[in-house]
């Protein structure tokens, strides 16, 4: 298992700065915050083009958890839900502690992007940022269980 | 900048195995492969209920690049499309190398995971598995550029 066991080190290339400074699990949809770019990692021109997409993907690191998950839980401990395994699961307690949501681009002003409806709070690093383009929604009709449209009724 | 400038280490949790061999650009579509899990980082009951959602999101390295662009170029290197800022498009030539991508999910096999749609080649190091929930797309309509609706249109 040589190819599954090297590391792999990543730099941030943002941070998130306002928001929340503490993680609640729903009602993200209003929350705003700005990522700030790193000039170290990005050129000015990184955003060139970038305000014509209405939502962004961001990739982020749930900085303040340290747990990990490797197997199955209830999903927020809920017993009314099922055991599933930490990959049928959005929860920051697992391998790599990485997050990927979408939200709304407000503003675009230099280094900074306002942004609304990000699921990560003040000070979380930032390890990549990519347009969202509807071409790249998965294909054929989504099936997923019950349980987990009943968790994300409150999320945004 | 310090908060910036910490790096971050993770570790592979699966392997890509099939699919493509070489980086092609389009007709990902139709690719079938296999993630085959690392059982250092993962229980056996990882999976449990994930065959009941069908599509996956992925979040996997670009190991074969090493080039990173940090400001604009024309996507693809298509002069008939506009430069825009390495933030605004998804080329693997940027900081980090991340890929994010949905794709069907077939089958699940034990500690491995039978995939299609990927746009990840055989031997690239998976960082995320996550359940693709339709709760979890963005809120309001969608607004993007024309020459990204024309690079996605034979990408799957």
């Amino acid at each position: 298992m040589t190819s599954h066991s090297r590391q792999i080190t990543l730099t941030p290339i943002a941070v998130v700065r306002g928001g929340r400074s503490e993680v609640f699990e729903d009602g993200w949809g209003a929350e705003v915050a700005t990522l700030v770019l790193d000039p170290d990692v990005l050129d000015p021109n990184a955003t060139d083009g970038l305000a014509e997409f209405s939502h962004l993907e961001v990739v982020f690191y749930f900085h303040r958890e340290d747990r990990v998950r490797r197997g199955a839980a209830h999903p927020r401990g809920n017993p009314a839900w099922p055991r599933v395994g930490v990959l049928a699961d959005h929860s920051p307690v697992r391998p790599n502690h990485l997050g990927v949501s979408r939200c709304r681009l407000l503003e675009v002003s230099g280094m900074e992007l306002r942004v609304q409806g990000l699921d990560a709070i003040d000070g979380t690093p930032v390890l990549d940022i990519k347009p969202y383009a509807s071409g790249f929604v998965p294909r054929g009709p989504i099936r997923e269980p019950e349980w987990i449209a009943e968790l994300m009724a409150g999320y945004y």
